[in-house]
């Protein structure tokens, strides 16, 4: 059993990659929504914090009823009980990538989690 | 106390986000090594898994002493215990996310945690 996992993108509107990298401890997904789309539906989540970051174009996302732009190189960390919503701008697509974590999950990290070889 | 955080990239070398965002479950890097450069250590970690994902350029890591070629739209998740060494390739800089996360911290995700508004 090796200790990694390589996958490429497709570039698919969607891909998720829990399964096919065999996560344990994030869900990472990547997204594009075309120029005037949007995620259907509003939601929050129970324990997971969620970090987008915008890999290309430009849209908003909506939280808690206040709108913040997005354009590429951007990270938006959004806590559980936020509710949101994701829409492209009117004149051009956005593709962007979501990762979900446990709130407080992370202990140590970097150079305390580190061992040097 | 707002429920969401923004942060723009500023096209550093390296920036690290566990700070600026407020993350509490994961740290996540951007990092970018210039034409035959690398990281100039191998290390391993105590807990975390890490997933890599290239943003441009191409490279190479070597996990455990296996090589993995890298371009960008290309994940690599590593465990926690394998050695790990970054590369740019001699002719491109490379530049990549690196997200730390405890290893086995997720629980449920995406419609399981979620909550639709």
């Amino acid at each position: 059993m090796k200790n990694f996992k390589k996958v490429s993108l497709k570039n698919l509107p969607r891909e998720e990659m829990h399964e096919s990298l065999g996560l344990t401890g994030a869900e990472i997904s990547v997204n594009t929504l075309p120029a005037g789309g949007c995620v259907p539906f509003v939601h929050a989540h129970k324990k997971n914090e969620e970090i987008y970051f915008i890999l290309s174009g430009e849209g908003k996302v909506v939280v808690d009823d206040e709108v913040v732009t997005l354009k590429k190189g951007d990270f938006v960390k959004i806590a559980p009980q936020a509710s949101r919503q994701f829409f492209a701008s009117d004149h051009q697509e956005i593709t962007y990538m979501c990762i979900q974590v446990k709130e407080n999950s992370l202990e140590e990290f970097t150079a305390n989690d580190a061992i040097l070889k």
